[in-house]
């Protein structure tokens, strides 16, 4: 297959600090790029770089044979794909449209669904990595959907990240990431506890890490945020207010199955606090702070 | 220093799975091996293989210059210890007396305050690496208490451990070891939640690890005791029963110092609730068990 042949009209909506590496890596691929963004600003960039803005979602989503979303909570995609004038509505016969955003795998269910009866395929494909992880190109991609929308998506997919896996149908990428995220809440409890304890009862805390840091207590929260607690140092690599979104999701999800998860409902309820507290924009290594006043420091 | 002088008479108390293999590394390391354990029979392979077998505690404390203890619970610990003929009324004046069980910070600090007042020096020297680690000589040591029997003790401490930190005064190892212990509570919980979430969803759970093993979430428990909660492989590496008794340490520890640590108050309920169902003879990844009947497993 030569360049022209793998060369695709590609749209990509939501233009936030991941999105736009994401799509800028679309454009490096060698894509035409069509590009939308509530707020119109954070296009210029890639416009400049020979992107093609549209006034809608839906635009774009007419202009093109596969499209990327990657917007903020669950009802942002369900008003952008299902909404008047919205995606589904105008997607192409034969498209693919891939979610990226971390939301509601029941939503993706339902706009797979709505997707079929116009012929159009779709694929919910959260991502982790953050940040640093768009940039690169190196996200974890957690796919559901059919196998040959798959296929046709992962040439762009493999743009964007490196460990690519297809979960299962639609929802199960949804579903995965809500997995990475229930692993993550309890285990940031764990940490903070883990240091609160140590501080408070007069270790070098960061000692402590490096004997507890290599055997059974290690985790890349201890490792890798433990850190960044005892630093005082809260700048967000991932925001308090997404990861409490991500958790009501997870909540609402096990709730539908009938799966009590007291973990996850204790680290949701801290997480509020914390937020409650005006540390809604921190990083969720802040959940520290909650303990760190009891500790009396 | 030839061997001559390097060469010491090495008490060891607890023969159990870690302390005979620990031991066992003291034989190897060319010293005078002394040995009581309340179970005589868990002696027999030490003896023959050339160490001193005595009736009591106290008695290997009158034979040694330096002395190692690994018993089960901290009323083992203090009963060892503090009892009448026990260790510390036994222990020769100059000696290094060092207990490496999971035991109370409170009572390592009692310990250390008597033993003082004897000329007799302490160290609380709680391990992690279990079994494994113990066999293989490669436990990570927490140490508490002076530096100079710090110093004293170190050569013994290599033969059976890599990652060895003196953490601060009496107490202070014991205090790292609840560190290590809280950060592993909640993680597990984390592990077990995220599982359940995976299966009850219907998804590949084995796959899903695929996804979320790299990245935030990952940590030992869900790299190492995942595969095995999905494989209903609970045995034994770490006992529930021992966990418990490592979380009412701390617990009791935290009250005293004010810290409250809602994670492992749930993580210890939790705990309480597999042990009381028959499981406390089980790995600590079963709890597990508890979020699979709700998974509808």
């Amino acid at each position: 297959m030569n360049s022209t042949d793998s060369r695709k009209k590609v749209g990509f909506v939501g233009l936030g600090i991941m999105g736009r590496s994401m799509a800028g890596h679309i454009l490096d691929g060698g894509h035409e790029l069509h590009v939308y963004n509530r707020t119109k600003g954070k296009g210029a960039e890639l416009v400049a770089r020979g992107a093609v803005w549209h006034d809608s979602a839906g635009e774009v989503a007419a202009a093109c044979d596969i499209l990327v979303t990657i917007v903020g909570y669950p009802k942002d995609v369900e008003e952008t794909y299902l909404g008047a004038g919205g995606i589904v509505e105008r997607a192409k016969a034969g498209a693919v449209l891939i979610d990226m955003t971390t939301s509601s795998p029941t939503l993706a269910v339902e706009i797979a669904a709505k997707a079929a009866q116009k012929g159009v395929r779709t694929l919910d494909a959260p991502v982790s990595g953050g940040d640093v992880g768009a940039k690169a190109g190196k996200l974890s991609i957690m796919v559901g959907g059919d196998e040959a929308a798959f296929n046709v998506a992962l040439p762009l997919l493999r743009l964007m990240g490196e460990n690519i896996v297809l979960q299962g149908g639609p929802g199960a990428g949804q579903h995965t990431k809500m997995s990475n995220q229930i692993a993550i809440a309890s285990t940031m409890i764990a940490v903070s506890e883990s240091l609160a304890y140590a501080k408070a009862s007069g270790l070098d805390a960061g000692r402590v890490l490096s004997s507890i840091g290599t055997g059974a207590a290690s985790s890349f929260a201890l490792n890798v945020l433990g850190p960044k607690m005892l630093a005082d140092d809260y700048a967000p690599g991932f925001y308090v207010h997404h990861f409490i979104k991500d958790m009501s999701i997870a909540i609402a999800e096990a709730e539908r199955m009938k799966l009590d998860l007291p973990g996850l409902a204790l680290a949701k309820r801290l997480y509020e606090t914390l937020a409650s507290s005006g540390f809604g924009e921190e990083g969720t290594q802040a959940i520290y702070r909650l303990y760190e006043q009891h500790a009396g420091k």
